[in-house]
């Protein structure tokens, strides 16, 4: 399967090379693909992690959304709107993208804040930016290695979340994060209005993290 | 142990249920003495339940304040500050204040939204209004029989969240969350401000409610 992935930050990376090492190919799209691989600040830079994954494409945003057959939305989240403007609504159709962002606020520093969130949410002005396309909220509330991996955490008996309008759509993610990551409890919210939810989340999510001096934890839904 | 409980609705009846049935003196204050106890709307109306727990006394908002040695709010979010003025500053003097209470704003149906979020809590909202009193934010991300009773849900293996700033308090908090109701995992989060996590957990509730169309759930930490 073709993979496009907006994005090239740390959460871009672990999802590329995730869907790269199951086999897929995987099309990571950047605003500024001179800017990214001229970037030699060693261990953290692009080129560092790309030399472990060289099968994986960097492209543009725009070739990014063209190229999947499922696209990802793994930019920063109060730049993810103007990052699918510049891919373009053209590109999409009507795929399935996985929203994976959070309207997290960083600049006033710890805790963050939320650059939408009570009576809407970036998972509902992504649906709303893009009516034709199949916005599924999915993987928002973990740290990014356990996105790819959930047995870093707990042996992977935990739980993770989708909102999106389309029931196919959902299915089908779902599907996925099971048979390619290995998740094993996906509790469908409803639709992409629930992403409120779990984008609010983050916050506690953010506390959690700075209580437990690590991000590496999740949530487990017990009924 | 006296307990003053502000309000008389579902969440305060049944924390003064759980805390008479297990032996403490509990004080059950009202706005409005003469209008819950003329309630004769049957099996959901105060009286009906007070004839099952005799022993609880039900009095004002100041009588409340002044009586506990312990004091919880179980008022509705939104008019918890109003109450707490009401039942007046001078008579909670330095005691502890367990705030169990969540902003939900309910006025536009489902689902709800938080009157304060995001930059600020009804947690610290409280702690302002009454900067002498050792405020503890605790067991609002729960169903209320689960707050007395953890074991309803999965044997009581899920995590129940603390914030507040006085160590000791939350410390005596936790004590009696495991001794008197059976939590089994309490996790401090840090200061009040972090009320501002747990309360904006609640539209991730709201739509899990929906979702699994039962209130009777609880998240587990899973480190």
């Amino acid at each position: 399967m073709k993979i496009g992935i907006l994005g090239t930050g740390r959460v871009a990376r672990t999802l590329g090379g995730g869907f790269s090492t199951r086999g897929h190919d995987v099309y990571l799209g950047s605003r500024d693909v001179i800017r990214v691989t001229s970037d030699t600040s060693g261990e953290s830079s692009f080129n560092a992690w790309h030399a472990s994954y060289p099968d994986v494409k960097l492209v543009t945003l725009k070739q990014a959304a063209s190229e999947g057959d499922l696209v990802v939305n793994a930019t920063d989240g109060p730049g993810s709107l103007s990052a699918l403007r510049e891919a373009g609504e053209d590109r999409f159709g009507s795929k399935v993208l996985i929203d994976v962002a959070d309207p997290l606020d960083w600049s006033h520093g710890f805790p963050p804040s939320l650059t939408v969130c009570n009576a809407d949410s970036l998972g509902e002005q992504i649906q709303r930016a893009l009516p034709n396309v199949k916005v599924v909220k999915a993987l928002n509330t973990v740290h990014n290695p356990i996105m790819v991996n959930p047995r870093l955490v707990g042996g992977g008996d935990h739980t993770t979340f989708l909102s999106g309008d389309d029931l196919a759509a959902k299915a089908y993610v779902a599907k996925l994060l099971r048979t390619e990551f290995g998740w094993e409890d996906v509790v469908d919210l409803g639709d992409i209005r629930t992403a409120r939810g779990t984008e609010m989340m983050l916050l506690l999510w953010a506390e959690l993290s700075a209580a437990l001096q690590t991000p590496m934890f999740n949530l487990k839904l017990v009924r």
